[in-house]
């Protein structure tokens, strides 16, 4: 582990739809030049490096996820839309569940640099259907989006420890949410 | 670590209550008498200790979260129970989400014992959503039951890395599931 952070230090540079995406990096946290074997250093460098490869997947992997912008879908096709993506990404062999959630229960630290970054993905999808619920006429958008979350996060944990598919579950649930919020 | 495979074997001994709820360990794996510092050993012993930890530990979890069994609750109410328990644990500020769950995603191995154990108090769960389910004259017991677990999941994951309380969340998710299934 300690060889790959000489060779593969933290790259700062990310896409536009990845800095529209994620939080800004902490000031003073985006290199490791300078750095010598000092413990602390480095044991930050391998933090940074961590939530700079987050970062850096974090605009393919939304890119993966939510409908084109002029894809003429209503507010309820595109928040199905996305709970498709996962459906159909689950069906990989290799398929272990969302990244940015599994970083964060694995770290279990919410200030470690990748696990912000990796809250701040989760907080765009979240906006994402907050706008859609809104756009779509929820009773309560609020509400709608902190379930469709939790059904995604829930979905795509238990699909990547293998306790379930999603076929059959994932759009039915979602349907149910949708039609009690009114979201036509 | 290795230190403490030494002085805390694991133990075999389970209640009558985790016994029934669990998976029985694999023969021939229940001890470390006998082990010298092969590599291999040892970390077999590492993986049967965590997998014994999360047995013994299961019958206690599992107690925290199902309705005592003469309480006089209908199926629906025996259903939020369960629900109600997660929304109060979530609460305590050590909260890190079901331990369940976390150790399959962290480990990543569903053949690893640890695993087998984690994903079979899982199982549990669901058996008991789907019997309250179909006690509660659900259109579809499966299906419920199927949407029941991903809810628990997905909420102690999203409350355990501090995404989303579960105030005012857990509770009308779950009624609206319920309500659709038909679950009076």
């Amino acid at each position: 582990m300690g060889g790959s952070i000489s060779t593969a230090p933290p790259t700062t540079a990310t896409s536009p739809a990845a800095t529209n995406h994620l939080a800004s990096r902490k000031p003073g946290a985006t290199g490791t030049g300078g750095t010598e074997d000092r413990p602390g250093q480095l044991f930050e460098s391998k933090d940074e490096l961590l939530a700079a490869s987050l970062k850096e997947r974090a605009s393919a992997y939304v890119a993966t996820l939510l409908p084109p912008a002029d894809g003429g879908r209503s507010p309820r096709e595109r928040i199905l839309y996305v709970f498709e993506q996962v459906e159909v990404q689950a069906e990989a062999p290799e398929f272990q569940g969302c990244r940015y959630l599994a970083v964060q229960i694995e770290l279990k630290d919410q200030s470690h640099p990748a696990s912000r970054v990796a809250h701040q993905v989760k907080e765009n999808l979240t906006a994402f259907f907050r706008a859609e619920a809104e756009q779509g006429g929820a009773d309560d958008p609020d509400l709608l989006a902190r379930q469709l979350s939790l059904v995604f996060d829930g979905a795509s944990a238990r699909a990547g420890i293998q306790a379930d598919t999603l076929t059959g579950l994932i759009t039915p649930t979602v349907t149910t949410l949708l039609d009690t919020a009114g979201v036509r």
